[in-house]
């Protein structure tokens, strides 16, 4: 057995390796030790867990590329981290202090086939979502990628984070049936393509599986075959509920009846008022907990039936105000004001310095009141501002915690740590979609349970022996006997 | 590394073995060396794989008394055989040679927790999915486990071998988010949980994967969550087709209106001339090839609109005779024709001595008319009479090959043989929902490829390295190095 901590090449080592990635790699600009070029991959701006550089960065190609590197890799004993839409909140991408490769993907952002009869697609892991279905929609074909995650985000990054967004509670999310199989580059220098193309396979475990949300631990992911959804008619509707916990009673039922939901979003009163400060919205909104529907169906037949049941739920359940658009400018323009999350939440700070603590966890929806509740009661008494976006047909929420100091900053990292622990308690769990990466990796053993943890390693060991694949990421560092924590007494 | 074929304990060790089993378990019906036990669950009805008698069977009641039995078999180098609902057609509860325990989850069949606001439920492995949605439906609770394999099948069983059935087209597979999480013993003895109940997790790969559709060779599941759907008011049509081609045509297209088909079966010319001969329906219906639609929507309204929908789309690939269930009672009725499918099947043999060997294979939906149309000119010139019924929207069928005489017996199996080749050729697989067990597991190599079956038996001896769960089944011996096989070039 390898122990957890894996020894790393020297500095001199990873010299050597650095000049044979360019002998290796073609083209002038495929390797670079650039310091901006290392800057942008060692950091995020969109989180403030610690940074670190790496070494170089690489720019593949292809998969024979990817073998390459993975190979120069394990000759000299260098770490690995697996770069590509560079939007993820947790320090996923980020350097390990002995340095590294950062194997950027963004070049390999072809779209391979297109098999519309089948409803699939093959492509590169360094296509933006956003970009497969503006290309399927300018190619007329009515199909469409239904994972939503943050605009930048690209497929590879997709399955490695096991993303899901808005559209989960109506398609699930990564760890569903979306990624059909990949081909990955093994910490060994072999290539496996994980399945064929069929959308059924009981032809033993799935090894797709093992990747999603493997956080580029066991692999690197060079193609993906992905399955399409139809596109159809929606619309979007607005109403406003006098608490989180009837909001929430109310989406359980609307989920119940069988029409058409796509998505259906939870947005804080604060959150109401900060799209009020931050003024791009149409409208000026009661500052109310509030749920966004989206609704789908076939025709506008259906959409009014959908609309004309949720209406009436909803209102069973104290939600007032119901509106919904007149045409798709206004559906598109209600929509806006839930996606524009992150700048409203912003403006809820006076002048442009206020920075946010984007965080998200899950937990079994009939506990998600309680969790809102007890969170917003949190904060509060320690005066930390912040807006609450919940899929809340899932159960999961996003709070953007907001900051200005240094001071504040540790106060934020502190209630994340309280929200964490409350939502484990109420049988949930530490992200619900922003994966662990180095941001989260300390509550797995508390939420998993020891032996579920140590399985995790036992695999990653068994696959990456010289821990050479992001290491520091993901899994947690073994706690002492008396820390052993085992969920099921829970 | 663990070599291929692991090394068993002696027959006197396995004496042994019994004798500690007797006493560690508690009753006296627990431990059973009864000829007519060891029968049952040595064979099966439903498949005509070679046959192999367990040295003794035992009836866990609680996960401790399943680690009693994984310790005891440990100790002793005796294989351990998970058996549940014995529906399974590939011969994955058969014995080993060298003899072992077969573990009868049967009597591990509570419903442990109904969470209505959650729709999820916690059980025990050896519940029946059947049982499951009728304890739910008496309750009030308008819920149902969606997943529907056969009716004897129990939910560990369903999550081991990765099944699905009719609902799939709507519901997804056992691969999808239908498991929540799962308690397993591991070959070390060591019990763990996979993951929490949040319908949502990004913390890492999800272990409940691994488990999905590994048969048994890597512990043994005494607890699961699973999630439900709610149950909405159905319908059923019938629409008959020059041939299968414009049948999936049709189908490619009904699948991206958007409207609620929860089932759409095709079932061929042969199927319902077996169902006019068998006499069970209320219809002589032509001898074409046909589907049969499930409708779903939240009100008489929106079932009528998916209806006209169908309707039109079928019609404009060539389907007649569209007939649409009046009420309930005919939706019933039909649906059975569809059901029937065994004996309504057999009954196109003379006699009473038929018997039908039952396969599935599965290829991306579009090469589903060329895979149905090369077998059945195969079977034809083989003079072997089949039926076929097909999951349609999912590229998925099973194919009925129905025989008197071992040498019938003979020309069926080497028909499937090359019913699987033809599969994986059109970039599909040996199985879509049946599994692997003994039957399917020669394949495994063609379908995935060298490095990727290697990687599912690292994963394997990681954790079970002594290699005691249900050998011998889902991973193939490997080929001699002439024989490896990359399906990339394919």
């Amino acid at each position: 057995m390898v122990a957890d901590v894996p020894s790393f090449g020297t500095p001199n080592e990873f010299s050597l390796a650095i000049g044979e990635l360019r002998e290796a790699l073609p083209g002038d600009d495929s390797v670079s030790t650039d310091a901006d070029d290392l800057e942008r991959h060692g950091f995020s701006l969109y989180d403030y867990h610690p940074g670190v550089l790496h070494s170089v960065v690489v720019y593949p190609l292809t998969t024979d590329d990817v073998v390459k590197i993975v190979n120069i890799s394990r000759k000299y004993g260098m770490p690995i981290v697996p770069y590509s839409g560079g939007t993820s909140l947790e320090g996923h991408n980020r350097g390990h202090a002995s340095g590294g490769i950062c194997v950027d993907m963004s070049g390999m952002d072809r779209i391979i086939e297109i098999h519309e009869a089948d409803s699939d697609l093959v492509c590169q892991p360094g296509c933006l979502w956003v970009d497969i279905n503006e290309t399927l929609r300018k190619k007329g074909i009515k199909l469409f990628f239904p994972l939503d995650p943050a605009p930048g985000a690209t497929i590879g990054g997709m399955l490695s984070t096991g993303c899901s967004g808005t559209n989960a509670v109506r398609y699930g999310t990564a760890k569903g049936e979306w990624f059909l199989n990949a081909t990955v580059v093994l910490p060994s220098g072999e290539v496996i393509k994980t399945r064929r193309r069929s959308r059924k396979s009981s032809a033993g475990f799935d090894l797709t599986k093992l990747f999603i949300g493997a956080e580029g631990t066991l692999g690197i992911v060079t193609e993906v075959t992905i399955r399409l959804a139809p596109v159809l008619p929606t619309t979007v509707a607005v109403v406003h509920f006098p608490d989180v916990k009837k909001a929430t009673e109310a989406v359980i039922e609307v989920l119940n009846q069988g029409v058409g939901i796509q998505c259906v979003e939870l947005l804080d009163d604060l959150f109401m008022a900060a799209t009020n400060k931050y003024g791009m919205s149409m409208r000026k909104w009661p500052e109310k907990d509030s749920l966004f529907f989206k609704f789908q169906g076939h025709s506008a037949k259906s959409l009014e039936e959908t609309a004309a049941v949720v209406k009436s739920v909803v209102e069973r359940h104290g939600g007032f105000g119901f509106t919904l658009a007149k045409d798709d400018q206004e559906a598109t323009s209600l929509w806006a004001d839930r996606k524009n999350a992150l700048f409203s939440g912003l403006a809820l700070l006076e002048g442009d310095d206020g920075k946010g603590w984007s965080t998200d966890v899950c937990v079994p929806p009939s506990n998600l009141p309680q969790l809102v509740y007890e969170t917003k009661q949190d904060l509060s008494e320690i005066g930390l501002i912040s807006t609450i976006v919940g899929h809340v047909g899932d159960g999961n929420f996003h709070a953007l915690l907001l900051f200005k100091t240094d001071e504040e900053l540790e106060v934020a990292r502190h209630a994340v740590h309280r929200m964490v622990k409350r939502a484990i308690a109420l049988d949930g769990t530490c992200t619900g979609e922003h994966g662990v990466g180095i941001g989260k990796k300390e509550y797995l053993y508390e939420e998993l349970g020891y032996g579920t943890v140590e399985l995790m390693k036992t695999i990653k060991r068994s696959i990456d022996p010289l821990g050479l694949f992001n290491p520091g990421k993901l899994y947690p560092d073994a706690p002492g006997v008396t820390e052993k924590v085992d969920p099921r007494s829970s």
